[in-house]
């Protein structure tokens, strides 16, 4: 707390009329922050891309993003874990985060015909989050991996 | 730090006898207690389980713990991603137990005759990985949905 009021240059009293709590802080910044990062993940809406292309798109951009400076993985995961605790205002921010994904897989799983796209949109999330811990536990590029694993999840649920 | 000497009662003194970094501290917790984390994972080595089936336990497992009281995940990706440095000597710990994982499920799956037995064992331990953080960002069970994504990709890899 000291050294984030010492860089903002505001006094601790000035920060906390601002932010109640630390933990409402730490949610306010993932709240502000957090659009710009899924942006880059999400193809834009008029590009020419069929629903498969576009959730692998996603993984493509973290096998991408894997192994370069200064990434450090899914910041709504790295939050949520570091709290360990569901009821944190972060942890909520997180997961709404992670919903928007999830329902973007659904939706483009369902119109490329899978049986049960939310079933598959939660698997694939799980794939995201666990490529993204991978990359940030071994600090080297993912290889492509993301998107295999996306591929054989897409394959066995019969989704071209 | 304080909280740790006063609850082992020892002084900070002693404890940076034992010690010599924070650092070192956290990776030696993690190396002592890894071990009896990673085995209740795996079943007996004499249990009468086919290959897919002892891939399938772990998940089993994973799915069972998810949502009760005291479950935090995986403690190797916590602890990996809180350091947020791959060159953390916690996070070379939790490599290494991490690989024993994915070591598991490569031999395994070459017995079971996947045809790219490592390139599967990595897949898995991202959806294991992947699994643990939806577990400790919701607060919630998996509702098994851990296994039913090892069982997906177990198809897609024509694992029977």
């Amino acid at each position: 707390m000291e050294r984030l009021c010492q860089t903002a240059g505001v006094s601790k009293r000035s920060m906390y009329q601002l932010f109640a709590t630390k933990d409402d802080l730490v949610a306010e910044s993932l709240r502000v922050h957090g659009p710009a990062i899924v942006t880059g993940y999400f193809p834009a809406s008029d590009a020419e891309l069929s629903p498969r292309e576009r959730i692998r798109y996603v993984f493509e951009r973290l096998d991408e993003q894997s192994g370069t400076p200064g990434f450090y993985g899914c910041p709504f995961v790295n939050t949520a874990v570091e709290t360990r605790d569901p009821d944190h205002p972060a942890a909520a921010v997180a997961r709404a985060f992670k919903d928007q994904l999830t329902a973007y897989f659904a939706t483009h799983a369902k119109t490329a015909g899978a049986g049960d796209p939310e079933g598959l949109a939660v698997q694939l999330t799980m794939v995201f989050d666990g490529a993204a811990v991978r990359a940030v536990m071994r600090g080297t590029t993912l290889d492509g991996a993301a998107t295999r694993t996306a591929d054989a999840l897409l394959a066995a649920a019969g989704v071209q």
